[in-house]
């Protein structure tokens, strides 16, 4: 028998991790899409144990050891092999670096503070959630000090870490103020231009088998492969699965068709991502996705670069025509796209367009820094909040329910999350202008309706890089720049103003 | 912290194990139901991953030093926790018997025969099976011979053991010649009576979506817990999980309904047990079922005993008439009733009536002596199979595939299988016969729709039992007798010549 080098013996610890993984992704899909509602014990205690056996390896001393003794011979191996090596450690030092008494304490205070969030939003009442959050604040705070002792980095920038490596605060803080900036006159500009364009609503309701049809269809035209992923429906639409098995949700609106289509546009686009990770890399930590910002720009490239564009509703009109048997002015392509791209100053981040919703995740980036350094007091979140939703927004939530109760992240101790959602819009912008560039006729191409050429620039460029490089990197190499959110001002620009 | 005995060590343990086997029987289901078809290869590595971590925990010296310890304190435990005990050790016997070899064996021998029946019914050779089969018998028989030495009991009586634990070869010849000569009378008197009384055929088709509807009513009438279950289709039916998620399917036949029911029926009532059995126990190994022919008895009981039973009819009739909206001679209760009971000598076993079911049992069983022992040989099996089905059935079949190439059973080495669907009838007769002594008005109450009699009998009689005694202890203990193949030879006579 051959002897396994210390690379290699890691390479099957991880390859059992995925493996591990993979099976979490099938009970969490079946949970959300398939589960009877009383089997939620048995699947939280399978979870729980899927969890721990990962952990287990992961935390393992010998694989501590496997890594010191690989790093000591890194020169024989391979670029990808570095890069997983180094991935491999960045995974370690994850798990390795939070302390079991922090793990439990973290876990009590965002599991009690998740469920006094749902009692909050029931009764309107902000108050309810004070001393809990309070709590969780103050764990995340403990937690984000131990990582970045082990990171070697400030303690927010350790948060940030978790969901899109490498990433820094001061990086964030020059784009979001950049972006901030640009869209203060962007806004009133395009609903000044809009006003001017009536659209015609949709009066017809629409069967929900319907409207999967037409989904599945352009499902098919984009090259989302059947044999390896499925649609199904649930509350909110999510993606679940590995390279091998993908399954998306989507909820669906007998009277809004768009609600279906840009979710099921919106969750094809993580799952092309994940179905283009490096195959040969597949159960290993460099076959991953390069996390949360680069995940979510190619669900918002497809979701509103392309599928809110011209280009999109000529491909797609003549089908909705034909499967849901309408015709009119309603559904004219031109009307479709109107309808598409109305934006609208509003109180709700999930529903916002995608020229206000920058706004609202400046908005948490900015309270979600005063929170943790100290700054910001809970019980004043309210009034802070409100008082920059005048400023950015020029609108004001009535109650909490439509304020700062919205989202459940700080209660279940998300920090550092809310920054992906927006760096994800400026990464699609900005791979936008790159693969304009590269295939000039590339929106004609999907007209006709062929996504061959943009899924192949993608997979060369973003997908099959895998975690090789850092998010920044991979922009960089992939569009010729560093990440810069003025592509995001000028797409938004030309789209809603010269267009 | 309290010090754990070794008894107690042991539970914590088995209940990994359970939770271990709860998560794969979602994926087998899974598998069946929803995965889509190319992600095949990942779900056999997940499946494996599964099988490999609870048998290394079954096979973990230290299980095997904690059973003898606690073996030694066993007056310390209760009734319940004694009877554990046993089933634990029983399951580790059976894990720690077969040396690695022949496990190894065993896996290659059965995939490559299953792979070489599939082409050989396919293109309706037996020939083509010959050597993978006889390869399949000489592992089977090393296999048996190394368990029955750690059992203490007979080879062929150790493969028994493993779906039918404690039944013995010598119990079964006599239990099945009994049935074989009470039969061979039997069937034609049957098929004469019924040729004086015709059915009218089914002749409107009905939607598979209101078929669906008709099995979840009855479904509900029964008591099947839809909160913890659920219902859908394959290609053949069957039941995953465990009491906390059991999900059954059927198939649909859109020209005869009887399949999709009778099928669901089959797997409510393997269904029932597995939610009936001892809660208290659900992680342990004495919760679980009693094997195999005690658990299609419960599948037999309800889809034959009762499913096929004029009271049921009487109940089912008009649910049909309301949810297909049919009505006319050939939907009356009298005329459902004649055709789920219809009568026919046939060449293939899972289409046979309960009439001539067991012939094909009887069949199998005394074959898969002959094959054991090496008093036939491979190559002779069809003409060994073809004289037995002209004896017993007077029908012979033209070609391989409906006969003795029709079953996948041996190929796979399921050795010692066949005789629990018998089995499965003989105890559903019996315990038929004793609820019907319990609970005299038991028939009128199911035409009233109220199954709640029954379940509640069957309940605290077997599946409330678990695995606490032995098959054989608790068709007596339920029964008042020992198994007795008559109550099975009455039960047909009464039902199909004195009704």
């Amino acid at each position: 028998m051959v002897k396994l080098s210390a690379y290699q013996k890691l390479e099957k610890r991880f390859a059992r991790i995925h493996l591990l993984k993979s099976i979490g992704h099938l009970l969490r899909w079946d949970g959300e899409v398939m589960m009877p509602p009383a089997s939620i014990g048995i699947r939280a205690e399978q979870l729980s144990l899927l969890e721990t056996e990962s952990n287990s390896i992961l935390r393992a001393s010998q694989t501590g050891r496997l890594l010191d003794s690989a790093e000591t011979s890194r020169q024989s191996l391979d670029d990808w092999e570095q890069a997983n090596l180094r991935e491999m450690r960045r995974l370690w030092q994850h798990a390795n670096a939070i302390p079991n008494r922090l793990v439990n304490a973290f876990h009590r205070a965002t599991t009690n503070a998740e469920m006094q969030w749902r009692t909050a939003v029931e009764q309107n009442d902000f108050g309810m959630l004070e001393v809990p959050l309070e709590r969780v604040i103050a764990v995340v705070h403990e937690r984000a000090q131990v990582l970045g002792d082990a990171l070697r980095c400030s303690p927010y920038d350790a948060l940030l870490d978790e969901h899109d490596p490498g990433r820094r605060a001061t990086e964030l803080d020059g784009i979001f103020a950049r972006i901030r900036c640009g869209l203060t006159p962007l806004i009133p500009a395009i609903m000044d231009r809009q006003s001017s364009r009536p659209t015609v609503e949709l009066a017809v309701p629409v069967a929900v088998a319907r409207q999967k049809d037409l989904c599945k269809r352009i499902m098919k035209g984009i090259g989302f492969p059947f044999e390896k992923g499925r649609l199904d429906e649930s509350l909110h639409p999510f993606t679940e699965g590995t390279a091998e098995d993908i399954r998306i949700t989507s909820r669906f609106d007998p009277d809004n068709f768009f609600t279906g289509l840009m979710g099921v546009l919106h969750e094809v686009g993580h799952a092309m991502y994940d179905f283009g990770l490096p195959a040969k890399w597949a159960t290993q930590p460099v076959g991953r996705d390069r996390g949360m910002a680069i995940h979510e720009s190619q669900a918002l490239f497809l979701e509103m670069v392309i599928g809110r564009s011209r280009a999109f509703m000529n491909f797609c009109a003549p089908l909705v025509a034909r499967i849901f048997g309408v015709s009119g002015a309603a559904w004219t392509s031109e009307n479709l796209y109107g309808l598409a791209t109305r934006v609208k100053r509003s109180l709700i981040r999930i529903h916002a367009d995608e020229v206000t919703y920058p706004m609202h995740v400046v908005l948490r980036w900015e309270l979600e820094q005063d929170l943790f350094r100290g700054t910001l007091r809970v019980k004043d979140l309210p009034g802070a909040w409100n008082e920059k939703m005048r400023s950015y927004l020029q609108v004001v939530p009535q109650d909490a329910k439509s304020g700062c109760l919205q989202d459940s992240h700080w209660p279940m101790g998300y920090f550092g999350y809310f920054p992906t959602y927006l760096m994800g819009s400026v990464i699609a912008a900005q791979l936008f202008a790159a693969v304009r560039c590269a295939v000039p006729d590339i929106m004609s191409r999907i007209e006709a309706g062929d996504f061959e050429p943009l899924f192949s620039w993608l997979g060369r460029n973003i997908h099959g890089q895998g975690a090789r490089f850092t998010g920044g990197e991979l922009v960089e190499r992939a569009s010729g720049h560093e990440v810069n959110p003025d592509y995001l001002i000028s797409y938004l620009r030309d789209k809603y103003l010269l267009q």
